[in-house]
């Protein structure tokens, strides 16, 4: 069922099942993507600052999006995030299981466009133990019911 | 040549090489990270916001980080990103030739730790015609040089 502009209610949340981050995955992630000694070789991570093999923050926010896609809302014409404010409070880790955990922040209507408004939802991350390896609070377009 | 928190100086810009992305490339990440008919088939995409196939804004993000590890500022002990306000102000498309272009705004020293601080970088994400895909203010983790 999509939802439009009129089906989203502030302070809805939606809880995603839990998807577990491999050492090979984050490796692989970071090759392609963001090729740094602590990303890349757990044995090198040892003397970084992050003490072991952690995760691209990029990486953390890809799988993030596939659960957000997946388990969020179902807006009409699919999530579309115009940007937001990102934060990394730790790393995420090999065998971490993360779920997403999406609230509807707030929702309103465009002042100079009546088929469409903006809806903000802040989008966690964490882990098994409940960590937060992320927050996300993005601006997301969402259309308005076709009269 | 690594830079320690002494050596970073407001204002000083870093431009990436050119990296071109393909519709297959934007589809192999999409279908990894980011489900949606405007990033998977280029045929569904017209019907929608986006009116063609349009780069997942983390497969942006993601081209992005590559370009600024290897082309940006080589900060001693890494880029290490806390988080950031991220905007994606139109979409990445196939064939864009991305450029990266960092700028250091900004360096402090930490209160409570000498032997760090933290620069906030404005890395923007362009087209060969200039056009902004994505705009990242990131603050990252810099380490004093030792004593």
């Amino acid at each position: 069922m999509s939802l439009y502009l009129e089906d989203l209610v502030v302070g809805t949340q939606y809880v995603s099942p839990e998807v577990t981050i491999t050492a090979d995955e984050i490796i692989a992630f970071a090759t392609q993507f963001d090729p740094q000694p602590f990303h890349l070789d757990a044995e090198a991570a040892k003397t970084t600052f992050f003490g072991g093999l952690a995760a691209s923050g990029w990486h953390t926010a890809a799988i993030t999006m596939r659960l957000l896609v997946l388990y969020g809302p179902q807006i009409a014409g699919g999530v579309i995030g115009a940007g937001g404010e990102l934060a990394w409070p730790s790393a995420t880790r090999p065998g971490d299981r993360l779920h997403v955990r999406v609230t509807v922040e707030s929702v309103s209507a465009s002042k100079s466009n009546p088929s469409r408004g903006a809806a903000v939802l802040k989008v966690e991350t964490l882990n098994s133990d409940d960590e937060l390896r992320q927050l996300f609070t993005v601006r997301t377009l969402v259309f308005a019911r076709p009269q």
